[in-house]
């Protein structure tokens, strides 16, 4: 269970404390608006110092989400967030004010909107780009069964480069439904967003001389009315359309049939309310963006936007400055080992270039950026174009490294296959967040990948044990594979082993004996390694002497270890992060199975059901990979008769 | 090996005959170029007639093909071919005049471009929306390097409706780079293109109004010049830009950073060689837009677009009739099993809705568009946007049938498990062409649905063993199960025992028993439980009395009947038509390891490696899954010692 949750404070927010539903918002003046909305901002500062959590893009929507919620219907009205984490506000103002304290924690409140945590959010989110979809898939529901709900998607200016948003607006503008899209731009997704419609979104100055230039035009052509007669209409309608387009950057989404509007200040409560209200009387897909600023309102986070995009917490509200916390630091993140190591080996190999879709810092290939501009590419929130345009640079004689989390690489899957494996082309993927990660739960979890690139044939698949592998295996996807390789390694720190000597190969498709023994073998992949040693040390002191090996690669398998601890143990266990179906389990039963029949084999892993947030021991308590439960359940299946 | 090549004959193809490679071109006239596209014309007629192939996508390119190998030079420049279907006069130009009769044939000429193939296929397609992302990769290579050879990039308007041709564009605009997007915009993909941008495309008619007005008003700005001074230079600049947006489709395009240019007739030799020859000196990324039909010198298919995108062949070449060919006619195919069923269905139930993306008569999904307008969608080819859809409209009450290829649907994998399975959201998946797909080859091959669908928590996976299952499943999808549903199906005629009748539910998880038996137990799923049913007639030729079941369910797998035979047989073979990794082979092991670890199991399936083109028959035999050399594998199996 979380934590008792905390009543806020009456004198701390007299107006948040009497909002229980969006419906004390109604009759509220812009005046008194204003105040919920610092209110908020207040309580999102105060939450995330506390706890953490996603930060810089829930102070930008503020007086957005209120000015909605003023004018909207919820949960009538259908609002999607898309990504999701800028939801907190609303969060707060659809009754889960006094439950924000348990924002993220295990049991607690989800990071993003759930639909099974409240009637309010239409619809789940998590990854980017989907708000779109779902709310035309919505509309299009409403109008077949004949309501008249609203449905509005918020969407920012880095979820609009992925490519589902354009296919939705593009099938919007065919069913003409009646959808708002809200284009949230802060000219930043995590990362200062990339990308040539970013360039075209800039803030529009209608400066003096375009002013007067148009209104010489437009009383031409009014004078011209009469000359031309009727068909003139149209051809002015067309004209007017052509000065929106070189004045707005409305030309894009009005080519794809979405009327548009702005752009307009979206921290200016009454133009929020106003253009709002407008809307609503509207028919038919239109697009009203809205300019806020990321970190709205908390000093350091508007003036460093990528670092404040989320915050782990413990930090002083009035600075931003980290309360130091006694203790030894931790030891250097996967992450950053990844974005050293190919750092150090891209300055020696101009062939070496770097691929990240919005995620330089998350990757750490912001490391990359910096030393090596030219070889680096950040492509925008696109998967797809990511892993393609890689397949383009291998083609093209150079090493491409795309760095993906391993949930998002699930976008880019069949890129994977059709324009990677089937060509055979040397594209490295640094799967980043492989395995659970915490906090974010089941839409970030990296629980899938080992299955679903098992079956991708000419890919290599490895995953590190410890800091020094990742840097061997990046080395060795780079200089000793020939075709497409993936390394998936897990968020955050490592034990602390690393060494920083030189690289040295990995052998391909073989792993590495940890402890020797004989009774049983324990077999695991990844960082699991560490575990299975843990979960031996409490075998032997059971009198056990089992075998640990760090496999190293799912694909190719070392059969030969395997042939080994079959011949020596007649129980082998598997322990991977990765769903038990399809990864190393699979592959080490089928071998099993082909050539040791008599050996005994069981698995384990993530179950075959999303996993839930909150902290890494709860998690892995939760599903039983922590060193206890899978040391119990072991010596369980050990002494179980055959 | 493929059937020897027939040498075209030269007085049916004078120019061609004379052609062995672009650079023959480059010294011909306009004249000539147009009798040699003619000539190509009349070629790929001719052998799509005899072999069957696509078609109105190649007719419809041949003066661009001619006029760019004419204009550039391949293969230091780099053409891509969006899709690749439409390449078949560029293979007849880059010197494979002489093998197009072994086109799409068994070690033949492959029907998409391929590197293997020829160096002057510049990068492999078969799915669409690939190429610019392949041409950006080729040409930051290139920028890299410091070379200076062109990247062309052919695109389609149906292609250009899929989210990664977006996201390509949008970082073009942002590195820059010299890239040539042709736009071939035949105002149909395979079926009439969908979308708001579509209808931004349509043809746009410069009528004497608009040029009239566009004079008089530009006019008025020229004599404003001065009156403005210089800032009014980058107003009229701006200005123009909006006249363009107003009179052309280029405004989309130019947003993202792409100059355009066009429409043009891309029919007109003359005009597409001046066209080509401007863009070979602009630097930077830009857009030509140039308007085709499909179809184009054969009149039965410029008159029946969708009917001749491709054709198995056997017409006339005047008329376009089938040429008549002796024998019965075959089963109804699983494609029309499907769309007739859900008809039936639907016409019954308000609720049911039917998602295509750009194939509703690939999916048979036409006969649903045609009997229920209201509740079909054509989102375009945009896969990803097609499955949050279908989530959104089962948030809104609505059960969505999601018909996909199989290929296509790993397109929308992270839709598929973030979108739906996590909301566990009741989406009908008709996973269409599961399974080898044969002329197609390895970019269509439906070899990994059960694998990448096996891993993914809530989700219901079958597949019907005959077309009257089919039915069943279908009905048992919608009505019986409460969660997200795959059925895989595969491509072409069922085996003829569809008897159309009352719609019964199938057990969720619960195979059928085909034949009883106790020496060896044969699983099967899908299709194949047919083949498993001829492998069990041969061995009981050979005195064995094998078990045969449909295991209909990957999951939940009948572990009952897992059971029943593991008590009865102790050696089990698993058959499916999917990769041998991670579908049922590794289910049924898994389960047999865990309870029955003294079973012996073989499992058969598509090896772990591409498979090549060809016919079914052919591909059977060499991926092994004939019943030939199923049944004496088996025998060997069997006979082993344990």
């Amino acid at each position: 269970m979380a934590d008792p949750v905390s009543t806020p404070a009456v004198q701390d927010y007299p107006l948040l404390s009497k909002i229980h539903s969006p419906a004390d918002l109604k009759k509220l003046s812009i005046h008194d608006l204003e105040l919920v909305a610092s209110e908020c901002r207040k309580k999102i500062i105060e939450l995330v110092s506390l706890n953490g959590g996603h930060f810089g893009s829930g102070l930008g929507v503020v007086e957005l989400t209120v000015a909605l919620h003023h004018v909207y219907n919820s949960p009538q009205d259908r609002i999607i967030w898309d990504v999701g984490h800028q939801a907190y506000v609303h969060k707060i103002l659809t009754g889960r004010m006094s439950e924000m304290d348990t924002n993220r924690r295990y049991h607690g409140l989800a990071g993003f909107p759930k639909r099974s945590e409240s009637d309010h959010d239409a619809f789940d989110t998590g990854h980017a780009s989907t708000s779109i979809s779902a709310a035309a898939g919505l509309a299009a529901a409403r109008d077949l069964a004949g309501r008249k709900e609203k449905v509005i998607a918020i969407i920012g200016d880095g979820s609009m480069t992925g490519g589902m948003a354009f296919e939705a607006m593009n099938h919007l503008g065919d069913i003409k439904s009646d959808v708002l899209v809200i284009l949230n731009d802060n000219q930043m997704a995590i990362s200062p967003s990339t990308g040539g419609l970013k360039t075209h979104l800039v803030n529009i100055t209608l400066n003096k001389t375009y002013n007067k230039l148009r209104k010489f035009v437009w009383d031409s052509i009014s004078m011209m009315n009469n000359e031309f007669g009727d068909t003139a209409k149209t051809a002015v309608h067309r004209l007017e359309d052509g000065f929106k387009a070189a004045f707005t950057p409305g030309a894009f989404f009005e080519a794809l049939g979405l009327r548009y509007f702005g752009p307009i200040d979206g921290h200016n409560m009454e133009q929020m309310v106003k253009a709002l209200r407008e809307m609503q009387s509207l028919p038919n897909p239109k697009l009203l963006h809205v300019v806020t600023t990321k970190g709205k309102g908390f000093k350091p986070a508007e003036d460093n936007q990528p670092k404040w995009h989320a915050s782990s917490g413990g930090f002083d509200i009035e600075t931003g400055k980290n309360i130091a916390v006694a203790g030894k630091p931790s030891p250097p993140k996967y992450q950053e080992v990844f974005g050293e190591a190919l750092v150090e080996l891209a300055l020696k190999d101009k062939t070496i270039t770097a691929i990240t879709a919005a995620m330089p810092s998350g990757t750490s290939l912001d490391l990359f950026q910096n030393a090596i501009p030219s070889r680096f590419y950040d492509v925008g929130i696109a998967e797809q174009h990511a892993v393609t345009f890689a397949a383009g640079l291998a083609a093209g004689g150079f090493k491409p490294v795309c760095a993906i989390y391993s949930t998002f690489l699930q976008r880019a899957y069949d890129q994977l296959i059709h324009d990677v494996a089937l060509q055979n082309l040397h594209v490295v993927f640094a799967i980043d967040r492989a395995g659970l990660v915490g906090e974010d739960g089941p839409t970030h979890h990296g629980a899938f990948d080992l299955s679903y690139l098992h079956s991708v044939p000419n890919l290599v698949i490895m995953a590190p044990g410890d800091e020094q592998e990742l840097r061997d295996m990046l080395y060795t996807a780079l200089y000793e594979v020939k075709g497409p390789v993936a390394i998936r390694y897990p968020r955050g720190s490592g034990n602390g082993t690393l060494l920083r000597k030189e690289f040295t190969p990995v052998p391909i498709g073989k792993g590495r004996l940890l402890r020797d023994g004989d009774s049983i073998a324990l077999f695991a992949i990844g960082t699991m390694s560490i575990r299975a040693s843990e979960v031996a040390a409490r075998l032997e002191a059971e009198g056990l002497n089992p075998m640990v090996c760090d496999m190293r690669y799912l694909k190719p398998l070392d059969t030969d270890m395997i042939d080994t601890a079959a011949s020596r143990c007649n129980c082998i266990v598997t322990i991977e992060e990765n769903s038990i179906i399809g990864g190393l389990g699979s592959g080490v039963v089928d071998y099993l199975n082909r050539k040791h029949p008599g050996v005994r084999c069981i698995s384990y892993g993530l179950p075959d059901a999303f996993v839930t947030h909150g902290s890494m021991e709860e998690l892995y308590r939760e599903v039983g990979l922590d060193a206890q439960t899978l040391s119990e359940k072991i010596l369980d299946f050990y002494r179980e008769k055959p």
